[in-house]
């Protein structure tokens, strides 16, 4: 595929999900209004939509339509949405901004940013159980399934506490893997395996290939966003950079320096290419995705 | 029923309830183990656990096993231990004590309660899906939408951003209305019809019976709490009583005074009651647990 056509893609995905989100989030003039308002502040306009665009790639794999993609990538989104604004808080990683804006607690209130991230978290499996997104229900209650351990005590929300309890402590790389693999990894799994299920069947050796695209990709994702934390500006990134350093947390620059993380990288995005082969044409836009996580700027 | 059948039943129902959540909880080995041992702090050894009970004595209207009950009711109970959590957070009621015990935030700290609710809301939801709890997948799904919208900001969420914005205003009896309607009616309403869908599908006026009966039901649980909260001690109540009226906040007691709100409960309870009718025998157990639920001392 060419750069072009990919850059296309992405912008017309990220473009459908800006306006699936805005239709499946409640508006404004719905009481309670101020948190409703909050709830779209959190969600909407930024962010690169890295887990929706996942989630469409896969849903190539498996023939899916948009229809259902752009409502199971809103759930998943959701759900990273809610992460970010519980994660912001000042009992948690203390943050006052994001995508370029006050984080919502600055913005709004702590208590209402909590249950922002509440209603968002809720909303999230409100959308995978409301419209047929799978061709069997069944396996739409698998979808239900797989996003709750991705984010989960033994996945997000568990990675997120390992995250808390390692800050000010040196982790040797498989801790720190341990880590990421819950924090970022399960969800950004989620959203790969979810796509693929709003299409057709995969048969398990695909759906095997996926799931290791996945992995690898997901934390592939986490070393170039602690590079990016150490190298880049703030105003590139539109939220704090170098925090991570500052913070004394863990992270694959401060374990093995610059040069070795972009190296692990680098292989997770060859690991990422390789999972894929068996899919062919089909896996294109995945293979274009992990060269874009591993190689963005921002 | 008689008293002592009733008060064996509930009995059982709890240690039963008690039992499930313990096996449905991760362990304290699994990683990351303080935070499952915080969850566990937060949901186990106590509670009236009026919810599971509703669920169950739903589910004796449908038929249902109490093997599919209870996992449905540790859902709905789940989802209501993470709100104590987070509502106990000093940003939102900062409240230290709850069932007799320091709130989880007094007890570890308040990242660890942030998260500990986050998982436990989670779990919520991976417990709907991980089993088979009704007979058509469709079915369950539904339940699994029910349980969102009950808990989401147009339900519990939501009423609890309502609470917190009418904090030393004063509100007029319809306002309070809308606001414990979603705050606390919801679940409750959710535990019922949830219960219910775990046996055989209900006709359209016996399902009309029950949500009628858990909407009376859910709103007198508020009344009576509020009466128990201005009435009975601390040490009755086993978390701080009285706090509503020192915080300012609009209740039944602070609108209606304690008179006319309990004969209010009373008038909800003989709704209930009446709302049950056309279920006959089926219904005896819900019959009985409105009472309990207003008549009630703790």
């Amino acid at each position: 595929m060419t750069d072009a056509a990919f850059q296309a893609w992405m912008g017309e995905v990220q473009a459908r999900m800006e306006r699936a989100l805005s239709r499946l989030l409640p508006g404004i003039h719905v009481a309670p209004a101020r948190l409703h308002e909050a709830m779209r502040y959190a969600v909407l306009g930024g962010g690169k939509r890295v887990r929706p665009l996942l989630c469409f790639a896969a849903g190539e794999v498996t023939g899916a339509v948009p229809e259902r993609l752009e409502i199971a990538a809103s759930a998943v989104e959701l759900m990273h949405a809610y992460s970010l604004v519980h994660d912001d808080l000042p009992c948690m990683d203390d943050d006052v901004l994001r995508r370029g804006r006050p984080t919502v607690h600055v913005e709004y209130d702590e208590a209402t940013a909590l249950l922002v991230g509440d209603a968002l978290h809720t909303l999230a499996f409100q959308l995978l159980a409301e419209q047929r997104l799978a061709d069997d229900p069944g396996e739409q209650l698998d979808m239900v399934k797989l996003l709750a351990i991705a984010a989960g005590s033994r996945g997000m929300a568990g990675g997120q506490s390992i995250d808390l309890a390692s800050t000010g402590r040196t982790l040797t790389l498989p801790e720190l893997e341990f880590m990421h693999i819950h924090k970022t990894g399960a969800l950004i799994r989620a959203a790969v395996l979810i796509g693929a299920a709003c299409g057709t069947a995969l048969g398990a050796s695909a759906r095997a290939g996926l799931d290791r695209y996945a992995k690898a990709v997901g934390l592939a994702f986490q070393v170039v966003d602690d590079v990016l934390d150490a190298e880049a500006s703030t105003a590139t990134l539109g939220k704090t950079a170098g925090k991570d350093s500052r913070q004394g947390k863990p992270t694959y620059v401060s374990v093995l320096g610059v040069a070795r993380a972009k190296a692990l990288a680098e292989e997770l995005r060859e690991d990422a290419h390789a999972a894929l082969a068996g899919l062919g044409e089909r896996g294109a836009r995945l293979a274009s995705l992990a060269d874009f996580v591993v190689l963005r700027k921002f």
